[in-house]
C-alpha cells in the first residue's frame, strides 16, 4: 500500500491560486522597495550553526532546525553526551548547519563577509522563507516568509523617514488601512533613568508592553512586584496614560524624562522624524506609542510597528534601528535601520478583508479547442501567431470532448476560447468565444490578436 | 575575538549584481512558461523523509540533507543503532524531515495530495532551490536552483512539442545557441530486444551513453565484458555509428529495430514529434541521439537533453516522459512529461559568452545629492515628485562630501544625478547630470521627469 503523501507539520504547498496571491503581495512590496533604491540579495537556506546560535536567546536556539552532518556523523560525536543521551548538547556535535531563523542575522553575516564589495550606505531588501520549530497553530507556520528592508552604514534619520514612507506606500497599494506606531529605545532608557532605576529597564518595558492586553492597573501591579516604589509608579503614571496627539505626547514626555540624557536624545529623534514626515502626504496614521518595546535588546533608536486598523491580528510589519548588529561578526559601530513585512499575516488580512484583486490565477488569455487531427496543424499555426504576439495561449493537447475542454478553460479562468473547425479553416474567420459574457463571434486572426492583446 | 563569518560549503550568497543576473534568467524562463499556459507552484523546503527516501537510489539517499528532530530526539532513537554507532540507520530514527533533493518528487507528491483540486492536464512550473550533499566543485553546488516545467495527465505528444518549442524560445531569448537532443526510452528497449537481450538493457544503454566520452571501440569492449556476443555487437554497430540527418537516422533505426514492439512504438513517437516540429520555425537544432539515456529507470517515452553549442559544459536542460511518477504515492497511470532548466549552468554559459545584458544591478534612475539642512526639505519634495512619477530615486541620506556621493552613484551605476543647491531652489531649475556622458544642464522638475521617465 502506497503511503499517503503529506507535507511536514507547519509547512504548506502553494498551488497556482495561492501563488498568484502571494506574488501580488511580493510584487507590490518589491516594486516600492526598488522605487526607493533598495536592491535585492539572497542568502543560503542553511547557515553555519556558529552563525545562528546565541543570536536569538535560549528559546531561539531551541527553535532552530538543525541539519544532520553528512557521512559518519557519529564517529565525530561527543561520546559523553551520546552516552548520557543529552539531545541538546549532542546536537551541536552532530550538526554544523541550521536553517535560517530570520533574515536579520544572515544579513549581518552577509554585510561583514562582503564588506569590501559593498557600497555603503547599503540599501538592501530580502524576501525569503525562514524556519522555526514552533508549535504550529492558526496563522503560525514553521516555514514562513519575511520581506526585510534595511539600510546599513548611515545614522541619518532620513532613513527612518524613507522606511516609514515605504510602509505607507505599500499598504496604500494593498488598500490596507494601517497605524504606524513609533517609539524610541533611548526614550525607554530615559524613562527608567527618570525614576533612578536604569537597571529595571527590562522590567518596566516588559510591563508597559502589556498595557494593551492587561490594562493599566495590572501593569502597576506587575511593576510593584518587580520592586518599584510607589513614588516611581506615580512618576510613571502619566507616561502610561499618555494620550492626545503626537505633539502633546512629545510635550508631556519632555517634561517627564527630558532632563535625562537618553530621554532627551530619544525625544529629539522622535520629534525630528515626525517633523520630516509632515512634509509628506502620508495616508497612514503615525502615532507615538511609548509602550512599544519589540526587540529591546537589539534596537538602539527608533522602534516601528504597523497594525492593520480593520482586522484583529498582531503587527503586520515592524523593525527599528540597531547600532551594533554586525558587531557579533567582528565589524563594530555600523548603524543600520530596517523593517520586516510579515507576508503571511498580510495574506491573512487581505483574505479577511477581501482585498485581493480578482485576477485569475492563470495568465492564459485564450484556449484553442482541439477538434482532432484534421484541424491540428492549422490550429498549431494559429497558436504560434498568438504566442508571437506575446499572447499567453494554449492548444488543448488532446481532441477530448468539447465539454471537457470548456471545463478546463472554465476552471483555469481563461477568458477566451478559440474554436477552429472545418468552416473556420476554409473561411479564415475563427470563432472567438468570450467566456465571461458567453458572446461568440467570427474574426480573422489579426483581429483576434488586437481584441485579446488589448 | 569574533568569528570570521562564512556560508556553509557549497552554498552561496547572491548580492545585488548576481541577483540581477539570476533574475534575468528566471524572468526570461518564467515569461515563456507563462506564455505557454504553465502556472507556478511552490513546495516546502523540507519534505518528510518518507517522501524522499528510496526515490533517488542508494547514492541519492546518502546525499539527502536530513533535518534533526526537535526536542529530545534521542529519547525516541533506536538504541541498537545508537550503541552500534550506526550513523546511516540511526539517522532515520532521529530525523523525520529532509531538504528536497529535486523538484520532481515533491511535484509528484503535490499532484497526489491535491489531486481533487487540480485541473488536468496540469501544466505547472516550479523554480526553487534544491540541496544535495555532494562534494562541492567548480560549477557544482550543494544548494542550487532548478526550473522545472511539466504537464501531467495527458499522453498527447503535443506536450513534448510544447516543451521543445519552449526550450527553443527560451534559449533564443537568452541568445544561447543550442542543440536539442531527442531519444525515446522505448527505442532503447527495442534495441535490447532486437539482439534478444532485453535483460541487458541497462548495460547497453550505460555503455552507449559513454560513446561521446570514450569512443566506439571502448564501448564495444564494455559490451563484450558485459557478456554480449559478437553477433549482438555486430548488430549494434550501425546503431552506435548512426549518422546523417534525422530522416536517415529514423530510416536506419526502422530497419534495425522496427520489428520489435517497443522499437516500432518508440520510432513512431520520435517521428511524430519531429513531424510536428517541422511546422514551426525553430532556431535550435533538433537531432536524434540514440545514445541519450538519462534517468533510464524513470523515463518511459521521450528523452530530451539540451547542450550549448559554444561552451564546453554538461547539459543545460533535460527531461522526458514518465508514465508512473505518481504511482509511488498511490496514484498510478498518470502520464506526464517535463524538462528541468539548470539555472546555475545557464548562468555560467551566459557569463562565459558575455551574453548578460549590460543593465545595471541597481534600478535607481536618479540620485539627489544631499547639500545639507537648508536644501533638505526642498529636495525631499522633489524626491516625492519623482517617486510619484514612478521613477526610482534616492536622496543621499547624509550631507557627505560631494566626491563620496558621486562615488555612491557611480558604484550603484545610477545614470542621473540631481544637484539642488541654493541657486536651483531660487530659480526652480535643477541641475541634472548625466553620469554616462558627463553632460550637465538645468531643467524644471516636470522636464526632468520627462527626460528620466522616458
Amino acid at each position: 500500500m502506497a503511503q499517503k503523501p503529506s507535507v511536514p507539520k507547519g509547512t504548506r504547498d502553494f498551488g497556482p491560486f495561492e501563488m498568484s496571491r502571494r506574488n501580488y503581495i511580493f510584487n507590490t512590496i518589491r516594486g516600492v522597495f526598488e522605487k526607493y533604491g533598495y536592491q535585492p540579495i539572497e542568502t543560503p537556506v542553511m547557515e553555519n550553526l556558529t552563525t545562528l546560535l546565541g543570536k536569538y536567546g535560549e528559546e531561539g536556539d531551541r527553535l532552530l532546525f538543525k541539519v544532520l552532518n553528512s557521512g559518519d556523523y557519529l564517529a565525530k560525536a561527543n561520546s559523553e553526551w551520546l552516552e548520557k543521551r543529552d539531545s541538546l548538547r549532542l546536537s551541536t556535535s552532530i550538526c554544523e548547519k541550521g536553517l535560517r531563523y530570520d533574515l536579520t542575522v544572515p544579513f549581518a553575516r552577509f554585510v561583514v563577509q562582503h564588506r569590501n564589495d559593498i557600497t555603503f550606505p547599503f540599501k538592501r531588501y530580502q524576501m525569503q522563507p525562514v524556519w522555526r520549530a514552533d508549535r504550529p497553530q492558526k496563522g503560525r507556520y514553521r516555514e514562513f516568509f519575511q520581506c526585510d528592508v534595511d539600510v546599513i552604514g548611515s545614522v541619518s534619520l532620513l532613513n527612518e523617514v524613507d522606511l516609514i514612507r515605504m510602509i505607507d506606500e505599500i499598504f496604500q497599494h494593498l488598500k490596507i488601512n494601517v497605524v504606524i506606531k513609533l517609539n524610541n529605545r533611548k526614550l525607554l532608557s530615559g524613562i527608567a533613568q527618570s525614576i533612578d532605576a536604569p537597571e529595571k529597564l527590562t522590567d518596566i518595558t516588559t510591563a508597559m508592553d502589556k498595557l494593551d492586553k492587561i490594562g493599566v492597573e495590572k501593569v502597576y501591579e506587575e511593576l510593584r512586584s518587580k520592586g518599584l516604589s510607589q513614588d516611581a509608579i506615580d512618576h510613571l503614571e502619566p507616561i502610561l496614560n499618555l494620550s492626545g496627539n503626537n505633539t502633546s505626547k512629545l510635550n508631556c514626555l519632555k517634561e517627564l524624562v527630558g532632563d535625562t540624557a537618553d530621554g532627551s536624545h530619544g525625544l529629539f529623534e522622535l520629534g525630528t522624524i515626525l517633523q520630516y514626515l509632515k512634509s509628506f502626504n502620508l495616508k497612514a496614521k503615525v502615532e507615538i506609542d511609548q509602550s512599544l518595546a519589540r526587540g529591546l535588546n537589539y534596537y538602539t533608536g527608533a522602534i516601528i510597528e504597523v497594525k492593520a486598523e480593520d482586522v484583529k491580528i498582531g503587527s503586520i510589519c515592524g523593525g527599528g534601528r540597531y547600532d551594533n548588529l554586525t558587531g557579533i561578526f567582528g565589524l563594530p559601530d555600523v548603524s543600520g535601520v530596517g523593517v520586516s513585512f510579515g507576508a503571511d499575516r498580510i495574506y491573512d488580512v487581505l483574505t479577511e478583508l477581501e482585498l485581493f484583486p480578482e485576477d485569475a490565477a492563470s495568465l492564459t488569455k485564450v484556449l484553442l479547442v482541439n477538434f482532432g487531427e484534421k484541424e491540428e496543424l492549422f490550429s498549431l499555426g494559429i497558436l504560434e501567431k498568438l504566442q508571437q504576439a506575446e499572447i499567453a495561449s494554449e492548444f488543448y493537447p488532446e481532441p477530448a470532448k468539447m465539454k471537457k475542454q470548456m471545463k478546463y478553460a472554465d476552471q483555469k479562468q481563461i477568458p477566451y476560447v478559440l474554436l477552429i473547425g472545418e468552416e473556420e479553416m476554409n473561411s479564415g474567420k475563427l470563432t472567438l468565444k468570450n467566456m465571461v459574457t458567453g458572446e461568440q463571434k467570427k474574426w480573422k486572426i489579426e483581429e483576434i490578436i488586437k481584441i485579446i492583446g488589448a
